[in-house]
C-alpha cells in the first residue's frame, strides 16, 4: 500500500487552500474590528529582505498550481502577481483550485515516475517525480504558506493550528 | 506508480530534521557576533499567546518521530520537554534522526491502510493511515518547523529557503 499523487498534491493543496480563504476573512475581519486598511496587510514583513504577505500567498498558489501541472504533465495557467487586495488573493487562491480541480488523477500517478524539470530563479533543475513532489514541491508550499499565515499571527489576527490545518478530512473523534 | 510511506516519512523528516541542526548553527553563530545569550532564542515568540521557539522544536520533532512511528505500529520513544538550550534542541533533532533510522520500511508502507488513533489534547482521534499522513502529520510538521524557521529568521539569523530545504535530494541542476 502506498499513497497517491492525487491525494499528496490535488486533495492536500485543496484542504490548504480552502482553509486559507478562512483565514483571510479572519484577516478582513480583524482589520475591520481595528479600523484599519486590510491592504496594509498586503506589504507585511518580519523583516525588510522578507518576501511580503501578498507575495507569500502568490507563490504557495504558484506552487500548488505548478507543482500539480508539471506532475500531470499539463500546462498551468499562468497568473500575473498584480493582486492588490486581499479580495485579489482570495480570487487567486479561487482560481488555483478551479485548475486543481481538472487535473486527471490517472495523469498525475504517471507523473511519479517521471523526471520533472523546474526553473529555480534562472537555473533549470531535474528531479524524479516523487522525489520533486517530497522533497521540493510540498516544503515549498508549506514554507510560504506557513509563513504567510504566521505574518497574519504577528498582525494580531486571531488564528491558531486549527484554521491553518482547515477541515481535515477522514477524521473522527473517538 | 506512487509513492511510499517510507519517502514521505523517514526520508522527508530526516532532511528537514537535518536541515534545521545546520539552521541551528547559524542561530549560535549569529548569537556569538551579536554578542547575546543563545538561550534568548529559546522564549522568543511573535506574539505573546504563541508557542516558544523551544516548544515549536520540541513539537516538530514529536510531529516527526510520534507520527512515522504510529504509521509503522512501534513504539516512540518519549523525549521529556526539558531542553534549555540550542545544544540540547540538537540533540533532541539528533535523537529523532536516530530513532526515524531504526524504523523498517515494510513497516510503514502498511500503515498507509491502517486506522491511525492518536490524541489531540484531551481527546482521541482516528484516521486513516494515509490521511493521517498526509492531512494531518505533514502539515503539522511543517507548520512548526517553518515557525521555528520563522521566529530565528525575526530575530535576525541569517537563514534563507535554501537552508530550510536542507539537502534536498537527487536533484540535479541542468
Amino acid at each position: 500500500m502506498s499513497i497517491s499523487i492525487h491525494q499528496a498534491t490535488v486533495a492536500s493543496y485543496g484542504v490548504s487552500l480552502k482553509a486559507f480563504l478562512a483565514i483571510l476573512d479572519k484577516a478582513a475581519a480583524h482589520a475591520a474590528a481595528h479600523k484599519f486598511d486590510p491592504s496594509i496587510y498586503m506589504t507585511l514583513r518580519l523583516r525588510p529582505d522578507m518576501l511580503a504577505f501578498a507575495r507569500q500567498v502568490q507563490i504557495f498558489c504558484d506552487n500548488a498550481k505548478n507543482s500539480t501541472a508539471r506532475l500531470a504533465g499539463v500546462e498551468a495557467p499562468r497568473f500575473e502577481d498584480a493582486e492588490a487586495s486581499l479580495d485579489e488573493l482570495k480570487a487567486r487562491i479561487q482560481k488555483t483550485l478551479d485548475f486543481l480541480a481538472t487535473v486527471k488523477g490517472a495523469d498525475l500517478e504517471a507523473g511519479a515516475n517521471r523526471e520533472i524539470v523546474f526553473p529555480v530563479g534562472p537555473n533549470k533543475m531535474q528531479m524524479l517525480g516523487a522525489n520533486y513532489l517530497l522533497h521540493w514541491a510540498l516544503p515549498n508550499f508549506y514554507f510560504h504558506l506557513t509563513t504567510a499565515y504566521g505574518l497574519l499571527r504577528y498582525a494580531g489576527v486571531d488564528v491558531g493550528k486549527r484554521d491553518f490545518l482547515g477541515a481535515v478530512p477522514g477524521v473522527t473523534q473517538l
